[in-house]
């Protein structure tokens, strides 16, 4: 008797439901015919924001594609992602700021920095040659306003059509949802800090 | 007349107002001290749980620290983050999977594969040299019970000390959250697929 015919009761219904759900799932992924580059918003309160980010960059490099990184509060000293990512091929990374806003104390420079940071993204967002935009962290600039949406939106609208942004932060901006093609909420469910775990490098850094 | 001495009014009520909230921040990050390995959990139905894992795996490499990267549903055709992570020094890559459920629609054989990728995961687990384990879509072993809590808990309970494991996947088992120091839910709040967009390389493969 072979294996197949050998299946017990539990094991054929499963394979009919299998085989009902696939029928479902395969004429969705049929619909789906569109190829396009996306605006990915990761927002919320909780951890996996930016390593999502990073992940995707990784994603695009087994892929032989570009990739520019800007992050908007971290400063260069802080970053793991930054000490292997912005060494691989392909990859540009910029650090556009200090930290937060409590660390700097001084919103006329982080306003600098911020506009300076935006000029740079602004380049890569009008590059046809690069995959993917990080832009890290952006929504605080829009929420403290130190970049107005006037600045923000027109470039990430008007980019080449197959280049892929990803958009970090808290607390994103309505209209930057609006504008997205796919937005994740991470809530922060439980946090490792909030027993008294300090940062942990490869994981927070 | 010096810069510092030219603020506004605004800016010094924001210099003021930042020099309070960074004092509470660093009074709450004084008060984490701890050092130890992390379970992290990344659960719910939205974008960016597997990405978030690997933008660790990424960040860990940038401190020269080994992983070991065990995906139990994708199988190797997949995948991205595959080919340039898995070809990363420090860095061990399982494939334990032939596709979701409703692909392979066969149970038996959904289970052996499960099985036979858990007892590779264990010696990840058992090792003191592998500073993180990522565990990407292990919930479903669980929810489908192609693995028993008893099998699966155990050995990241008594992993070294040090050890990360990042877990992701959809609507994970309260046992795990119990087990996790950090939890995230990514909330699917808008997604390309459903405006008929198909998977896009880099991003979501």
């Amino acid at each position: 008797m072979s294996e197949e015919a050998d299946l017990t009761q539990e094991e054929r219904r499963h394979e009919e439901r299998s085989r009902k759900h696939k029928a479902v799932v395969d004429a969705r992924i049929a619909a789906a015919k569109v190829d396009k580059g996306l605006v990915l918003v990761l927002t919320g309160n909780g951890k996996g924001k930016s390593s999502s980010a990073f992940g995707m960059v990784a994603r695009s490099l087994g892929y032989g594609r570009t990739a520019a990184v800007f992050q908007f509060i971290k400063s260069k000293e802080d970053v793991g992602e930054r000490a292997f990512l912005a060494r691989q091929p392909g990859v540009s990374w910029e650090n556009c700021g200090e930290g937060f806003t409590w660390e700097t104390q001084n919103r006329r420079r982080d306003i600098a920095m911020a506009q300076a940071g935006w000029e740079k993204a602004k380049l890569a967002l009008a590059d046809p040659e690069v995959s993917l935009v990080v832009l890290d962290e952006l929504t605080y600039l829009i929420n403290y306003r130190y970049l107005s949406l006037d600045e923000v939106l027109p470039p990430i609208r008007d980019r080449p059509p197959m280049q892929h942004v990803v958009i970090t932060g808290r607390a994103a901006h309505d209209e930057l949802i609006a504008l997205a093609d796919t937005v994740s909420t991470i809530r922060d469910e439980k946090h490792a800090f909030r027993a008294g775990v300090r940062a942990q490098i490869g994981i927070d850094l």
